[in-house]
């Protein structure tokens, strides 16, 4: 693995052997001193054209839990904003050091250009609608972790509501649970469905109570109140009287049903009962889990192979 | 102790004890590596919802001394801006590790909520006119040290001076003086007084000439321009006349009297005197002590007891 | 050395010093973990008043490699915007242990000012249109290390071609590249020549035609399109025709003659050619040199001789 760019970049084979690396970086972050020099001497940048202080917070943790140097280029205050200074920027902060960006942006398929720019390793934290597979990757982890088969989701039903159409996690997230086995179903007015889901291997499903009593999860993706404004979509009172988890469809989730969400919340749109007092709600965990699955990311972009350091234990 | 969120969570005797730690904490300071490895593993969050840079780098770097990560969260690139997701920031944010949260807020009363929502430590860096802890065991430490009883200020009468109504520094400071046996006084006009004193235990004078040469500290406050703007309180010119510190009322403390001031010092404002040029003045002596009771804070919150790796003197 | 202010505080015997220095840096940044723990217990803060990201990125990661700790004050997010907080501000920050302020900031002689308000160690990064002087460090390490001579440019041409007037990297070099022994052309409209230079010790030319092709080093200077629109100089097409580099003056190039630039190119504008097709350009190893070569100059100020950890290759 050069660059993780895509869900589609990894096998089934390949997604296991990654949540079964962060499982042992789950196992570190229990400990007391929860770093180990495994990536010492390395640096990663975080390149976000995007704010996302909660995804490029999980990579820097993630980053100096491995003992990695951590270099944050905010897009923001910099005076990047043409394309062509993207290539400079990345040129540049390579001949710096660098030995992974991630990076997130607005444009589908920056990530990828960017590998044309270094030969260092590039993680795609989000580019536009495209994909978000370490988003994925949490997730996926998050899902096996809770029930117990840690290589399939087969017989597992997975329904994901809400915008899939302009929602990055929703297509990362077909990919993985689709190819892992599970029955995926898509819960969203037409207008917030792709306009073609050929090849996507799912079903449909026009309201949450549809499907809400008998999913194993439930995934609720963020309603962006903008797209409401732009009349995209149907009113937010439709909106929300078809797709939003109230407190009596929270209620008729079966006992052992997760619910997730990618965050942050939107509440009282998509989310109008409080995910804490959803006894299935592994929406937390799923923030925690991030930090290992991100570790196990970067260790595997960098470090080549499992490092004694993380096996016997060694701290920094 | 576990959080501090104003000074009246404590004692006289636990601001005794913090300051003797902070006594400590100095001795590391003086160093030629000021860092000691006593927070190795815990992380801690500064949450400044108000900007507020040399507050924040004087907790980060009072962290970084101990060892601890450091996580910057800033509020005003996030995009929290609504109350109901600063809970969702402070639950992610401790999901992803966060051993204590150094948290600023225009809003009274923040810090105590954030406690609700997290298992982490919560330190008080200001909270709109309610209370800004550290700074008054900062000042505490700075007047004790200074005046060789490290136990009481009792027999010292400390002049507060400017815009109290408005000044958790204030309120913070007048709770901590008077416990440890000061005779306060409150130099204010009165629109700039609290609506009520009741139960303050202090005196009030009505210019800065009925006190500056029988104090042994004359501390004044920031007084912001904005609210001269506002006409709240009287004109700039008649604020000034009362209440401002020139050379000539400089030239009046007493010779063992201290001058202080919270910073950012509003230089011909209510200091119309270049403070290095009065003996008397503490003011970058309250900066470096405010790391070392900062660190005591931060220690106190999440090490337990002083931990062998301080008083043995190992580094980190 | 105290301060690095200008190029004019260094002979021509300390400048080469600093560059052999530099070669050291280089070796330690050429290891598997390139940090060693010269600078352990310093403090750097980095004040820059004027954003620049790839300046900012490269001190603080020479600073780290020495194992110094950073501490960021960005003043565009902070509340200085006067000179007198300017002054309490580095105070300030002295007082909470800073060892060394890299300062850059849009007028001339600020970071001069800064030396009168701490006792620690001040340097230049760029200051209005007045010195740069580390570009000029690096830039002076790339071409000696080019060309295979440490200590002297004698025999060498080096055209600097662009905005002369208000650069202070052409200032900073000129006065390097002319001492080392250098001959130096400058290629500008005479709008963009400073009025008077006399003393410089350099010739000049009107386009950049005259010089391609016998050239030792071509040094292009960025050019403002601000400049261009407030017509202080002339239209953008004339300035092109005659003074950016295009691809029919690249392939004018001797086969041994350098390209160089400080960055941020500017595309389509001084720069016309993709510079990576150009087999002369060191304009990335330039970014690369900045970081051996400010690891130097901070080694210098704060570490007084090399240390053994550096000589013997410890690392941290």
């Amino acid at each position: 693995m050069n660059h993780l760019l895509s869900t589609r970049d990894l096998s089934v084979d390949e997604i296991v052997q990654l949540l079964e690396l962060a499982d042992h970086m789950a196992e570190i972050n229990s400990r007391a001193v929860p770093k180990v020099p495994a990536l010492r001497g390395k640096t990663i940048a975080s390149v976000f054209f995007e704010d996302s202080t909660r995804t490029r917070l999980s990579f820097e943790t993630a980053a100096k839990r491995l003992s990695a140097e951590v270099m944050t280029f905010s897009a923001s205050t910099s005076s990047v904003n043409k394309g062509e200074s993207l290539r400079d920027t990345i040129e540049t902060l390579t001949a710096m050091g660098v030995h992974a960006f991630v990076v997130r942006h607005k444009s589908s398929g920056v990530p990828k250009q960017v590998t044309q720019w270094t030969n260092a390793a590039v993680v795609n934290a989000g580019d536009g609608w495209h994909q978000h597979p370490t988003q994925a990757m949490l997730d996926a982890y998050t899902i096996t972790r809770n029930f117990g088969d840690k290589e399939s989701m087969a017989g597992r039903t997975i329904a994901i509501v809400g915008d899939i159409k302009h929602s990055r996690v929703a297509r990362s997230n077909v990919d993985v649970f689709t190819r892992m086995g599970a029955t995926v179903v898509l819960v969203a007015p037409d207008a917030l469905l792709p306009s073609s889901i050929e090849g996507w291997n799912v079903t449909t499903a026009s309201s949450i109570d549809e499907v809400v009593g008998h999913v194993d999860v439930l995934y609720m993706l963020r309603m962006q109140r903008e797209r409401m404004d732009e009349s995209l979509v149907i009113s937010m009172k439709e909106y929300t009287d078809l797709y939003a988890l109230t407190q009596d469809r929270a209620a008729r989730l079966a006992p052992h049903a997760l619910l997730m969400h990618p965050g942050p919340i939107n509440r009282g749109v998509e989310m109008q009962v409080d995910p804490s007092e959803v006894p299935g709600s592994r929406i937390l965990q799923q923030v925690a889990n991030g930090i290992s699955v991100r570790m196990a990311v970067l260790f595997s972009l960098l470090g080549g192979e499992i490092s004694p350091a993380i096996t016997l234990g060694g701290d920094a």
